[in-house]
């Protein structure tokens, strides 16, 4: 391409500091370096992980930076030594990296890699590196993606190649809250058929675990959220009964245990809230009931009493679902063409980048489930 | 048998308050009732437990009571419906029930049951049916059990017939602490040949663990204690490494994760203390670290930060090891007698059941494993 090789001016939104509307703003983006690769980004949600780093966490050590971590591109260049990928590759770039050879790479119990971000800096929530400048400051790339971007460098272990028919607009949604929900009821939880789940938030993280928690053949799915908006949607995932915190007399984890006979075999907390993370785990039977941390939030501790695991629960926690990201991405990619996977339903907004503001004001509000921006045409 | 039918009056050590010594006292102990079964109990080990009880959560509707719950004794006679039990019989009285036919006995992943005193009363730690009077007022059965008492009743779903030829006075101790250690290593945490693991406190309940852990295969075993001089007993249940938190600059789960490139596999708590629980999960490498809580409190929260979980630890509890209680412990009185499992390394002191405040002073002080008490002679 013309491009290849030169800094790309391009347009991004940029979240100069905490708890202010991000700014389109002309960003430089760097040519790709040695095992990196540039990509145009056509697609990209928003995610509440991006409305936590800008209201939530204000660690000002994580700005000014580029938001936007679940979107879908198409390769743009490639740096040196880059042999799998090549322009025109449909890709999605990767918060959780996957070398292929660190020691979590090659344990089939985990996804985390070592060459990542997230490894050191999951606190900044940002890479040490990045390609971004803009007005002669160094623009943050955050969680090493920077979808709110029309062009973004991303490292070759960060970024996975996709079916070329996918539709960038509906499978950016697999770069994180899709697959972190469907991941976290069939990889972490492993939910078994016949068993009784409850979701705790509905927000796209929650629906995306309502639905894996139906694809595992859970006979009975108790949805929860102290928004009823949500319910009607929650059906249509799998969700089989409907629980308002805020309508109750009494603490949900004992409503849920008087429905179930005792308490779910397994809840999952897709809030991010730690008072929500105890409700799930009360809520699961003694014995057996496995409770998942999916929501993120690493303000506060989570806390119970030990009574509860001495009983027999368990308390995980999933990060992106527990896939390892290059593998599992196109092969859920592909569960969506095949329609083994929904996506579309997920998607409740579309709107060009520049008006990234009115999402982030709609996600505030919950007004939306997922909405898709448009960033550059394919 | 001469007793059979009628009240006996023998002698027991009677908790009548919270916070202070235990008195010998003559208590009447009724016949065995339906599905019951009244057993001389022989020996008896003390356990952290019965002193957590007496001087730590001071429930006051917990007393007065007979403590002791790892003990042994012989069948004296039993009640009307009871088949697989005769006089003269030898068994291990168990606080957790096996009843066979509940929810609970019925699924393999766990060993709780539905119908012992534990399901209802584990906050009072006794069960509301008692067979003692002492002075006109009835004295509860700590946890079921009751073995500091000559003679003791218990339902027939918690007793365990084990070999005719056990040493009472040494199987005992599989009533409780070793079963719970060992088992909390090979069935909860499911120790992995191969691997590094952690036991926090090494009184009775952590060096089974580390038993536990080493007969489960583990390549290295850290013992983690304040008390320094509990290590040589550590190094004989098959301990590598040693690390006394009180001699550190650092954080023992620091400490642990450099000596161990990123921190162990498994780590039991051994102590009831929530700032250990996090410390152990704290000491757990991320994407697959498994952290168990075994020593027992339930008067704090235990708490930690999300992404200590959401990074891929496991934070689990045990109770009784995880042994189905009258299947289990009859297995573990045949490996001991098949020299597979160690008994004899922890017995420290004996004594007879008259000097039950020495054993506590001693035990308070941590200048014992454990100490047999002598009840009445087989």
């Amino acid at each position: 391409m013309a491009t290849a090789g030169k800094v790309i001016k391009c347009r991004a939104a940029v979240a100069w500091e905490p708890n202010k509307p991000l700014v389109m703003e002309e960003i430089e983006v760097a040519p790709p370096g040695a095992h990196e690769i540039r990509i145009k980004v056509v697609a990209t949600g928003l995610c509440h992980t991006d409305l936590y780093h800008l209201f939530e966490s204000k660690k000002k050590e994580g700005f000014p930076a580029v938001l936007g971590h679940e979107g879908a591109g198409i390769v743009e260049s490639v740096g040196p030594g880059v042999t799998k990928f090549k322009p025109g590759d449909k890709v999605i770039p990767l918060f959780i990296s996957q070398c292929g050879e660190c020691k979590f790479c090659r344990n089939p119990k985990t996804n985390l890699c070592e060459k990542g971000w997230s490894n050191e800096r999951y606190d900044v929530m940002s890479d040490d590196m990045s390609s971004f400048t803009c007005k002669g400051k160094t623009i943050l790339q955050f969680m090493g993606t920077s979808t709110f971007s029309e062009y973004t460098v991303v490292n070759e272990i960060a970024v996975a190649k996709i079916h070329d028919s996918a539709p960038l607009d509906k499978v950016c949604l697999l770069g994180c809250g899709i697959s972190t929900g469907y991941g976290a009821a069939v990889n972490t939880a492993k939910v078994e058929p016949g068993s009784t789940c409850a979701v705790f938030g509905l927000g796209a993280v929650g629906l995306a675990a309502v639905m894996g928690c139906k694809a595992a053949g859970a006979s009975r799915i108790i949805a929860v959220d102290i928004n009823s908006d949500k319910f009607e949607k929650a059906k249509v995932f799998g969700a089989t009964d409907f629980v308002n915190p805020t309508e109750l007399s009494k603490p949900v984890s004992q409503v849920l245990a008087e429905m179930t006979n005792g308490g779910v075999d397994f809840a999952l907390e897709c809030v991010g809230n730690v008072g929500v993370m105890r409700s799930a785990l009360e809520s699961c039977t003694k014995g057996w009931g496995v409770s998942v941390l999916v929501g993120w939030t690493d303000m506060y501790d989570f806390s119970a009493r030990p009574i509860q695991l001495i009983t027999g629960r368990t308390w995980k926690g999933s990060l992106f679902g527990g896939f390892k990201s290059k593998d599992g991405v196109p092969k859920l990619v592909d569960e969506y063409m095949a329609q083994k996977l929904k996506l579309d339903d997920f998607i409740t907004h579309t709107m060009p980048l520049h008006q990234i503001n009115d999402a982030i004001e709609l996600m505030k509000h919950g007004k939306c489930i997922r909405t898709i921006l448009n960033v550059c045409p394919e």
